[in-house]
């Protein structure tokens, strides 16, 4: 089996294993008062301090939750309601329409439920939000709520300049949130350095578990709790801390951080020469988001494990079931729900026609990938490409 | 060590371990189409099914989330949305001041957040709920979203008739949401027939994972999500699937369901010899919540692991430092934030005055515990009451 689908989620580190199922076998609650309860605060407050390290933040900076779309929830409904409370004229939300949809949704739903009014930033073809964008969208910043922008883009990969936009978010006096999921682990993310207020980032994508994420959070930022209880991480995330997930996040985060230089060297290369092998095979194919060298020209930069690309004439979901028979894994990176085939709303946000949209795969590289692992591609694109096309458009 | 705090959590079972381990070890996102995510699929799915068999559920009932506290904001902040959504005359929470302080905070957001207004409900002093007190407080029901009322006290273990309540509830068209955490695995759980709209569930308390629980939630009834996003769970708790922690909350729950009788029978004489011992040694200990034998005698009935003690003249904190110190560890059972120690509100809903509530310490038993659990309690019990009584009230 071809694994390329890193994206979605990677493999677990064997030292996150090992430190997890260590963890399972001990009991007690980190907010019991006895020996158990305090050893299980300590292991927690632990790898508080070093995942704050390995980013940037401050311990008291991080918020363990349950994932990557509870953070984005919390940062975007929770700096809404303490902003908007705190000024009932801060009611308009800013945000790229490429953003993941834990945080459009979040964005529609506080627009229907909450009377957000919702600005959607201009995205340039590559994917990036640029300062200029985001300055215009904010004006005077005195209605704002909250801007969010993601760091990097989960489907075509595009970093955006987020310290820049947190600068030009400052001037106005408006908090930026920033989606990082895509990013830790696979470009430089250090939270203080970037001035945002709140960033999400998650385990499961850098080889830690499911079900354990942050969200990093400026001490002076007011963020209104999505859960309520017992009072944990600073009274803004309530539950029962999830120790054993807490310490394979961190052993997860630190050991990506430690080694993302080496890893993305070696990613970028895989990945370029996946690009070029398959636009080799398949000449028409068309690589979507920021060039590949685009950070040595200067520009936002792209993720060193992505390629995405579209195959036009070929529709994406034939294009995944033929290569997943053919034992490779990859994803349309478009959202799929009941069956139903749409467009990737990332695409259409970069102002890809609807075809394009369609006929696109993401191809995400990750700790465990190797040259093999691009050869079986290369192997099989072409007659897949072929097949699907054959097959025709619009089928489904 | 001496556990006796298993309400706070208990030891993860060695089958949850292996069966957490083995998933671990595997790639694939539940959401992704090919292969590996389908493979991932599959287990949750097939967890969903057995979990749904154990509590009487269907499989669509069961909405997996990252534990009790996210589950009861889910329910009743969900419910309330959508209940007033649908009818804007709808405002009124129904609660009783006995709940845990997820669906207590939960319920005090509302109504500063949402308009919402809370009928507490009048609590018997064994803290249980009565139909006749539900009934009473929800009137007509034109004007209620929802109530709630737990299955079971997690802090002096009384037992609620559910379904009776749950027929009251419905009998004027309100749904019932009931926090059973503490109820699965101890008593009898019957999500189907109990009649109730939404139950929360947790795995860490019954020999699973922490950050796994789930939400029981009738194929009927509206509820508005609490996480936007990808759209699963019934579009309710978007995230990704942690499939690990679902098969070790399936795990968890299916064994500590089918071996629930013959295990409750132990943990009971346990208990009532635990009781009888601490009495026996400090002769003025008050047993809170309902009597011991109370379900033979036709009451609503307590958690057969639980021992909840008052000891006049001794602070809650200082006995429990004092056992800890001697290798026993059990829990105030009240709310501890910040360091200053506050009486239950529990005992306080139950009608006991705050220097009982503060003097009380729960013990409760589980899988693991054994005869030298209770030796070990009884052999200090005395002499740390004496000494916490030199070392009087209000030192803190």
């Amino acid at each position: 089996m071809t694994y390329l689908d890193h994206a979605a989620t990677t493999p677990v580190l064997p030292e996150v294993l090992t430190a997890m199922t260590e963890q399972l076998g001990r009991v007690g609650n980190a907010s019991s008062l006895h020996a158990s309860g305090r050893a299980a605060r300590r292991e927690a407050e632990q790898s508080r301090e070093r995942l704050a390290e390995a980013l940037g933040a401050r311990p008291s900076e991080v918020l363990f939750t349950g994932g990557g779309t509870e953070s984005d929830n919390l940062a975007v409904k929770g700096l809404f309601w303490a902003r908007r409370s705190a000024d009932s004229r801060r009611r308009r939300v800013v945000v790229s329409p490429a953003e993941h949809h834990a945080v459009l949704d979040s964005v529609e739903w506080l627009a229907k439920h909450d009377g957000a009014d919702v600005t959607w930033l201009s995205v340039e073809p590559t994917g990036r939000v640029t300062p200029e964008a985001l300055a215009e969208a904010l004006g005077d910043g005195t209605d704002v709520a909250v801007a969010s922008v993601m760091w990097a883009n989960n489907e075509i990969g595009t970093v955006s300049d987020v310290a820049a936009l947190a600068a030009v978010a400052h001037a106005v006096g408006v908090p930026l949130h920033t989606d990082a999921v895509q990013a830790v682990g696979q470009v430089p993310v250090d939270f203080g350095a970037s001035g945002v207020d709140a960033l999400t980032m998650t385990g499961h994508k850098l080889g830690g578990p499911m079900g354990a994420g942050a969200l990093l959070l400026r001490r002076d930022a007011e963020c209104t709790p999505l859960l309520h209880g017992g009072g944990q991480e600073r009274d803004v995330r309530s539950g029962t801390l999830d120790v054993a997930a807490i310490v394979g996040l961190q052993v997860a985060t630190t050991t990506a951080v430690a080694s993302r230089e080496e890893r993305a060297a070696r990613l970028a290369q895989l990945r370029d020469r996946l690009v070029a092998g398959v636009v080799e095979r398949v000449p028409d194919a068309q690589l979507n988001g920021a060039p590949l060298d685009d950070v040595l020209a200067g520009g936002p930069g792209r993720l060193p494990g992505n390629a995405h690309l579209s195959f036009p004439g070929a529709e994406g979901d034939a294009l995944l079931m033929l290569l997943d028979a053919r034992g490779v894994e990859c994803s349309t990176g478009s959202a799929c729900s009941a069956g139903v085939a749409r467009p990737s709303h990332v695409l259409l946000a970069v102002g890809a026609d609807p075809d394009r949209a369609r006929s696109s795969l993401r191809f995400s590289l990750g700790h465990t990938s190797t040259d093999a692992d691009v050869d079986a591609l290369l192997e099989v694109i072409a007659p897949v490409v072929e097949r699907a096309r054959r097959a025709g458009m619009g089928t489904r």
